[in-house]
């Protein structure tokens, strides 16, 4: 509740931000930004529609489905309406379509196919890299309990990668399917949802603790590096050694999809509805080689389990497969970029009616990161270029050139603060200006303008362009006839782009 | 507090939005979103860098600066965090600006120019066209007290206005300065801040209220139509006479910049804070002259206050000129679209040091609503071409006919519910698609395709295209050879966006 607020205030605050929450700016922002919009374009162009929910939700609504749920406040951020009603902040943007489409279903095209992008809230313990707001890029269709929704959002999101800038081989996405483990728990007396899902989030971490760690989570519990116990699932010994045969059936990365369903189905120990989900993989397989989808961006792995608990069938997860270092140069292993899969049931704890649904989730600072680490560069995005200003006599001159250069679809700005020359031009080295332009007494009166050329000056100065040919194509500073500013600084900013 | 959230939840919650939340899609979604992205790319051209803060900021750092700060929860949605520490959903893009800017300033290019856009929240009152969550657009400058940097943003915000769609004539944006207020107040010798903050926002609600309502308000206080009581600031008399003859001084809309400062100073009273303002105004009037900006477009109108509290200097605020009607066919006064001025001390609240500032913010639901008002159609935006679906063996042949359409650049789905010939139809219908694409077994067998053009259609069933020539032109249905597909669709995507 929120009345509780302190009703006085320090006289001088600290300027910080709450823990776990970032500020991004500038150039990482603008390749953030450009990867959303190309990862959208690419659901547009397969028909999807943008939807944007508010950030809250009530708490009933959002349901409890974060992995982390035995955390005080269940992993999210809630407080009291007037009303007395608790709102939470979404933690994913699956659970708002769920309601929104429960909501508003008589009036939707069906199957609704729509996609979201913005943040998302967790009230998780922050730390390096781990972030409580982020933000996530997701396509869904719901209505639609075909295997090619699945395959379609699967295949969407491998062109989503490579519209992210992710060539063929430097991602991975990799598919399953709930029910396997559906099946083989059944085939083992295993019923107690609780134990279920205690045993599916250990096979999640196989990736992470490999079989050891995972055997340990499946029977009594682990105590890991830091000394914290985690309780164990406590399945039967007959049912943990099952799926030990069934995680390892399908180790070989060189398999097929077809063939990995194949070593699957020799394990065994599946039951009925681990036979519907090989039944639906196979289906899946067989629309992804209609839609051209290679064996190396999707491959079928039953190690493949998702955190969240509302997953009913296939699941996706996608994985860079570069070697990242961190930055001591160790290699690292980055892990995921983004997940779905089909959820059947979730719209159905509003309705009670069931409606198939499927979905992906791109997490954008980490595909932002992930691009990084594939060795994308943002040096292309550039700052404006800067008039430089020495007395305010001058004010209309400098305003009409940059005004110019602006009609010319050209980035620009008058230096408004009160410094030197020099103080303005380290000014435009920190905005990564391409040009500074100099409209001095001496350039006013003979009616020419000089522009420096920052990225040649920088180069110059570092003796990287010690060639005399490269001099002269671009020496740093050029003075020109006024009416040749626009053409001058155009050269001046393409050629800046081509360099980075 | 959130541990006392509730433990049990319903089998079955209601599906619905908290109350003041909007769901939004499709059309209106994406001509929000261009409004945004025109608009900052014009940011973008005047050499502002983005920034992008989180949702929370402590409580403390975000201060108490709403209108409605004597409501409970101080208009803001507030919680606890696990340290004890109160967070705050931000209510504006200027305060975190503040708390970044102190913060950073040590790394910053100075001065700071910035845009940023997204939700802000504010725990008031919903009610119809009122939203508890709202998208806003801004442009700041930190670190200049030139006129010049308040005149930029004044221009710039004409050029984001323009670029929304508002031709000239249709917005204007009005400029006036706190401290001519200061100057009354200190000529008058009130000097209690809780007054004076009440007698301006009095004075903010002329334009609504009028001089007796606003009289009312700086006097004892105002009973309104349903029935409130508002406490009024008890100015004395006198003063209250020498603002009613200041508000009077220029009211006179056909006044040029000039002229409307010459008419405020013959009315006298204004003091050395207000020959200050003056001052400040008759500079800001010099430069938006040098940049070119019309009479009509930006006009000094002293009646202008804004109601945030942290504004020092100039303060500016744009308003839709059209008339507009409701859904009565009533005419409406549509009100401010955007607004923002002069903040020199909010940096200063964290760091002791004044840091002068100036910036502008559009709300952007308000600036689209205004578009629609304006006569802006989004007919333009259209749905994805359809692949009709009517048999499972031939899926293939849908795959790839939609994957031939995506890869030419058109939106196009293959249809993935289970449904009939006519419910399809439907579907594409309700998702405004420019055409639908049938691949039934005898175009198949024959190597053509039948694309269905649904405007043409649409317009044949309702009798508006009689004309023969019309009909020869954009018959409703084609047929054409396979390889045809893409021209074909092409042509009626092209012609469905023109006769839009």
């Amino acid at each position: 509740m929120t009345t509780d607020a302190p009703q006085t205030e320090p006289i001088r605050p600290e300027a910080r931000n709450p823990r776990g929450f970032a500020d991004r700016r500038g150039r990482d922002l603008i390749a953030e930004r450009q990867l959303v919009r190309r990862v959208s374009e690419v659901y547009e162009r397969w028909g999807f529609e943008p939807l944007d929910t508010g950030a809250f939700e009530y708490a009933d609504a959002l349901g409890k489905f974060l992995p982390d749920a035995d955390r005080p406040n269940e992993g999210v951020f809630a407080l009291q309406d007037d009303d007395e009603q608790w709102m939470a902040l979404r933690y994913d943007l699956t659970a708002p379509l769920a309601r929104f489409a429960a909501q508003s279903w008589e009036t939707l095209p069906k199957p609704f196919r729509r996609y979201a992008f913005g943040p998302v809230w967790r009230n998780e313990k922050p730390g390096p890299g781990r972030f409580r707001e982020f933000v996530q890029c997701d396509a869904d269709t719901v209505g639609s309990d075909r295997p090619e929704a699945d395959a379609e959002i699967i295949a969407m999101a491998c062109e989503g990668l490579q519209a992210a800038g992710l060539d063929q081989g430097q991602a991975v996405i990799r598919v399953s399917n709930r029910k396997l483990f559906d099946g083989l728990f059944e085939a083992g007396g295993v019923t107690d949802p609780v134990q279920k899902l205690t045993a599916l989030r250990a096979i999640d971490k196989f990736d992470r603790l490999g079989w050891d760690g995972v055997s340990a989570l499946l029977g009594e519990g682990r105590l890991d590096e830091s000394g914290d116990y985690t309780k164990g699932a406590q399945l039967p010994l007959g049912v943990a050694s099952t799926i030990e045969a069934f995680l390892a059936s399908a180790g070989d990365a060189g398999l097929s999809r077809a063939e990995t369903l194949q070593a699957v189905a020799r394990a065994g120990g599946l039951g009925p509805a681990g036979e519907e989900a090989l039944a639906e993989l196979a289906a899946i397989d067989s629309a992804l080689n209609a839609m051209k989808v290679g064996q190396d961006a999707v491959r079928f792995d039953p190690t493949i389990v998702r955190g969240l608990e509302y997953y009913t069938g296939a699941v996706f997860e996608a994985e860079l497969l570069l070697d990242t270092t961190d930055d001591k140069g160790r290699a690292v292993r980055f892990g995921s970029i983004g997940g779905g899969g089909r959820y059947d049931d979730l719209v159905a704890r509003f309705t009670g009616e069931r409606l198939p649904a499927t979905g992906f989730s791109f997490g954008v600072s980490r595909l932002t990161s992930a691009l990084r680490a594939a060795g994308r560069k943002d040096d292309a995005i550039r700052g404006p270029v800067v008039l430089i200003v020495f007395s305010q006599d001058d004010m209309q001159h400098y305003l009409d050139a940059v005004s110019e250069l602006r009609n010319a679809g050209i980035a620009a700005e008058v230096y408004l603060g009160r410094a030197s020359m020099k103080a303005q031009m380290k000014y435009a080295d920190r905005r990564g200006s391409p040009a500074a332009v100099i409209l001095g007494g001496d350039e006013i009166a003979a009616g020419t303008v000089t522009i420096k050329d920052l990225d040649a000056g920088r180069a110059l100065a570092a003796g990287v362009a010690d060639n005399d040919a490269w001099k002269a194509e671009r020496p740093g500073q050029v003075s020109a006839p006024r009416d040749q500013l626009v053409a001058v600084v155009r050269r001046i900013v393409s050629a800046s782009r081509t360099d980075s």
